[in-house]
């Protein structure tokens, strides 16, 4: 008789500071991840791959033999700056098309929100105030500026090309062409989209170089009432310069999803400024399946030699 | 010394028994076109093109040599059932690729909005509640449905479909296909189409077919719980089916933005019904100077003993 055993898992610690990982993603599983919390390690030897959020400083130091970690989502801005994290730990991030296209669809709400002046309809209907009164100018007139061009600033541009808006879309990389959609690479390409985007969408990953880059002198040079729409990280706004810029009128709206401190707190004025729509931190939900099968398949690449699909470049910081 | 003559224009008279066509017009101004009131003709039997939206029962009787009529927007309806319009009357209407987008960003914003929950963030900020609970199933276990596949229905399938919703098209003829959109055609297209959709979007043109279409019958057979996002035209909806499929559960939200009678009266109960979104006749917003252009073009290439790209079968009614 055969020795019938299981196929071989791999065991792979949850690592974070701020939440039970691994009761979080208990309700999916997949049959070659094997997740488990730091205390039900018992030999941290032998453990190789981790997925990470918001790790306590020394969460590596433990795991001698480290080889990977994952991100459970597309941002890994954390995780390389763990002080505990070894030059030689392979850093993986989640590249999810469905997810990029569920970014995409909360984006375009966004931007049709302020565009077409949705709310007021909303607040009119409480009042069932019938007002045909406001005409929105025509998509082609309004320029929208994307900032980042990965899978999600891509799938971004496309819906709000197809909505008939002009589409800037800024990469540091540049990247392949996209229909419809004019692409800005290079050091200047933040800052001209900014300049020409009535309607701003920040999709950027957090880096020393987009750390608090929309501030007062960015604002400044967009159009006069344009519109920022903020879905990357809080980091990347100086929110004390968007709340001015409202109130000069620089900036005629914003939509916030990210903030420098989360959740945000109850008495800081961006809940009541009236120029502000909130949504806690939902534009991109993860695939929680998705995660660890990403998970597992980077690893597999890893221990066949190959470079994980989606290993990041740790210098750039995404 | 040559004859300078100025081209020459159109005359065409503007027939609306509800508002002041060319008073709202004024703004615009084609160079082909000269647009002027019933009471501004002198003598009606020169006249041979109309601009028109809701014309009064005997408009067309006075113009014993017209010869085409131009509706201000995509619909015919109301213009074909017009008693007085001979049947050698050529009517068009309007095919605005920018219209279209428009439409389609608008009914994203409905889609996204029911499936994203984004109500109840907005209800959330006005308490300053941070509540990142719901979970919305990933976009592509979503079925949208989109009945009416003409240039609006197209862009709107193609803008949710890149947001990575699965997305349905119901047409009566067919028509290229799309990708990504999965095109129903005949007879069973709306039904099929209405039985699979977890939101449905109605763009339909008005005819004998479509009035009252969305009825009772038809939501018992949508998945419990779907949505409805009425775009097309207030006689295509039953609006006490509604209410009581909402009421039952059998619906769990809808938008409308036209109505059997607009303005919605104060008094309706659809204005504060909860589970409903209401917009004021705001999806397809028209560019006036299209409207003029494309009346022109038609008109010109009847002239010329074409037929006009906007051209109407009036059998079909749209």
């Amino acid at each position: 008789m055969k020795d019938m055993t299981l196929p071989t898992r791999i065991t792979v610690v949850a690592l974070s500071e701020t939440f039970d990982l691994a009761a979080n993603m208990a309700e999916v599983a997949d049959p070659r991840v094997h997740l488990v919390r730091p205390s039900e390690v018992e030999d941290p030897s032998l453990v190789t791959c981790a997925l990470a959020w918001l790790p306590a400083d020394d969460a590596f130091d433990a795991y001698p033999n480290m080889r990977m970690v994952s991100s459970i989502a597309a941002g890994v801005d954390s995780l390389i700056a763990c002080p505990s994290l070894r030059d030689d730990i392979v850093v993986t991030r989640i590249r999810d098309e469905e997810q990029a296209r569920m970014m995409a669809g909360f984006a375009a709400w966004h931007v049709v929100h302020h565009h077409r002046q949705m709310g007021t309809y909303i607040n009119n209907q409480a009042t069932q105030t019938w007002d045909r009164s406001f005409r929105a100018d025509m998509a082609s007139n309004v320029t929208v500026g994307v900032l980042g061009f990965g899978l999600m600033g891509r799938h971004t541009a496309r819906a709000l090309a197809t909505m008939g808006y002009k589409v800037i879309g800024a990469s540091r990389s540049g990247g392949e062409p996209e229909p419809e959609v004019e692409l800005l690479s290079g050091d200047g390409a933040i800052a001209e989209t900014a300049a020409r985007s009535d309607i701003l969408i920040n999709l950027l990953p957090l880096t020393a170089q987009t750390r608090d880059i929309l501030n007062a002198e960015l604002f400044s040079t967009m159009p006069k009432g344009a519109v920022l729409v903020q879905l990357g990280r809080g980091e990347q706004l100086i929110e004390e310069d968007l709340l001015a810029a409202l109130d000069s009128g620089q900036l005629s709206a914003a939509s916030l999803d990210v903030f420098r401190l989360e959740p945000l707190p109850k008495d800081s004025p961006i809940w009541t400024h009236p120029k502000v729509v909130i949504t806690p931190h939902k534009a991109s939900d993860t695939t929680r399946s998705e995660v660890l099968r990403q998970l597992a398949d980077n690893y597999e690449a890893l221990v066949q030699g190959l470079t994980p699909p989606g290993a990041v470049n740790r210098g750039a910081g995404y």
